[in-house]
């Protein structure tokens, strides 16, 4: 069992990664010392599979366990949604010392954490990520929010987690798809943080799927990337700086993700999209070397990621989402651009005329 | 001109006390360091009379101004509001740098300030409080929030503001009723924390309206009631302790005012009735003489405020009220309780027995 713990100016939690571990989540959730009541939200197909051996876990170890579901998928991620939240927690009267668990992908997660944020103006969050791209990157850090109908997690707070329970095993029903998404966030990391990382990537025959990829790269992967995002967040918790490193690939990956209606890529593979175009950025404004960013590419291309933008996506209306990102600052777009393998600049020097230009070429 | 520090963990700011000062909230503004563009949110009636000075000073200091009024009252507390706020807030392109200002009292206060907080993740924040309760109460403290359909204040979070700017001279607008409902806080002031208030407050000849009430008194009621606030919550941001005590007279008042669907009672008179409640608990329990609760419950009703429970509520409904309370702890419902004037002590040690008894004694 491995595990990571993230220090906060405020808070500490651990991040416990081992094989088989959801059946522990009743007793790694006894030594929080929190309340008695416990409601777990999932989504439908997650809970199905997954469901019964959290309750069980949480009833062993003498929780009082309710649960609420809310249907799969990003178009669900909303103040709608959250309100239903609301009042399941209020029917079963939660306290502020109870706890919400997130048994789920990102938007579970995301949504569960800002309704633990925001109920009694904050009850306990646990996370249980059931997808590679929650594990990796949505579970830590503590980013909880929902959609706008015009933005994606324009609505949120930074609420963090008491624990994140990270079991390896849950993938094997992921679907390849969402298998492949959650790789993206893991090449991020490579690109932004950790160079070691991208070459064992690279060096794998293959990683674009649960069932290709050796155990050992996967739990490699799993710590790596969490560690990764834990430096970073422990680094600069509310993105006053360091931190939006992590927004690489985010800025034109949320605006084609965005300008799509959240149905034609999942948000995994929008970042792809993204890193390919930062990536491109870079190199026309000769801070990364082409060979570095070739590399990049064909490593997002190996784990059968896209790598091009929509031709019938207007340009300008990309350009158009982009000034409404919340990365914006004084107007500009702020741009997280590599430098070399393992490193990243934050740059509000992106001209209009290169975002144009770029776009253009990738379509 | 009097400044009052408020010193967080992680942050601090100034309560700013000045006859006159509202025009001055454009150049205290800018002494934070915020971006350029600045949401105002008020009331329709508020904004009529205070709208324009605020925005002149605002535009004067060179900021960009905004504003959205959301109807007056209680009932405009929801979630419904709180999307209307974001869709002004998307629509202008706020950025993380902007700030919101609430100009209005409590409502709009806690509104704006869970606005700040959630849209972006949290963007600055500043309160204008235009009521005595807003004043003495609700905008120092960081408790933001909306009211769920079956409950005040269910959804929220605790958010600090930038800058809190109190004009005395904006009372003289004030409804009389309103501002006896401030007084009901500057009285709990007095018995739960600052007994050489308390005796201020019963020297005096007339404390039941801005006209009535000398203009020194009054600037020593808001120095002293804003320093109370300010000494509790320093010293316990996020209610895990001594924060609690604030919410003496707020139990049974929460409760009355819920069951009377925030119709019957202004806030201030349902916490009036709390407090004579609460004294009355703590009397019947040997915890306080009845000399004093008598003197508490003079004082309230020489301020013209209710000190009597509706006969037409449902004890049991009462009951059942409490229970949902955010400030139940493992099913069970604390009390603050004083013990003399200027003290208070918490207690789950309160029977439904005697909650019964009191509230049947005081129909």
């Amino acid at each position: 069992m491995t595990s990571i713990t993230v220090n906060l100016p405020e808070t500490a939690y651990e991040i416990v990664i081992s094989p088989g571990c959801l059946s522990q989540l009743g007793s790694q959730m006894k030594k929080l010392n929190v309340g008695k009541k416990v409601l777990v939200v999932s989504n439908p197909e997650i809970f199905a599979v997954y469901g019964d051996t959290c309750l069980q876990s949480l009833k062993a170890a003498g929780f009082e366990v309710y649960h609420h579901l809310i249907p799969a998928g990003e178009t669900y991620k909303t103040l709608q949604s959250l309100e239903q939240v609301y009042d399941t927690a209020l029917k079963h009267h939660l306290e502020r010392s109870s706890t919400l668990v997130a048994l789920g992908g990102g938007v579970i997660g995301d949504m569960t954490g800002f309704a633990a944020a925001t109920w009694l103006r904050g009850v306990n969050f646990v996370q249980v990520p059931t997808t590679l791209l929650a594990m990796v990157d949505a579970s830590v850090g503590g980013k909880t929010g929902v959609n706008h109908p015009q933005g994606k997690n324009l609505i949120g707070a930074f609420y963090q987690p008491k624990l994140v329970l990270i079991d390896p095993n849950v993938l094997k029903t992921l679907p390849e798809r969402e298998f492949r998404a959650g790789m993206a966030e893991v090449i991020k990391y490579g690109v932004i943080w950790d160079a070691d990382l991208f070459g064992k990537l690279e060096q794998a025959e293959q990683i674009d799927s649960f069932a290709h990829i050796a155990p050992e790269l996967l739990e490699t992967i799993l710590i790596r990337s969490t560690q990764a995002k834990a430096d970073v967040v422990s680094q600069d918790e509310k993105e006053a700086g360091l931190r939006a490193i992590l927004n690489y690939g985010h800025t034109i990956g949320h605006a084609v993700e965005s300008l799509t209606h959240y149905e034609q890529f999942v948000h995994g593979e929008a970042v792809a999209i993204g890193m390919v175009a930062a990536g491109k950025i870079a190199t026309q404004m000769g801070l990364w070397t082409e060979e570095e960013a070739d590399r990049q590419d064909r490593l997002i291309k190996k784990t059968g990621l896209p790598t091009t933008i929509p031709a019938k996506l207007d340009v300008d209306a990309i350009l158009e989402t982009l000034q409404s990102d919340k990365k914006v600052k004084s107007g500009k777009v702020r741009f997280i651009l590599p430098t070399q393998i393992g490193k990243v600049e934050i740059s509000d020097r992106v001209t209009t005329e290169i975002i144009n230009e770029v776009i253009l070429a990738l379509r």
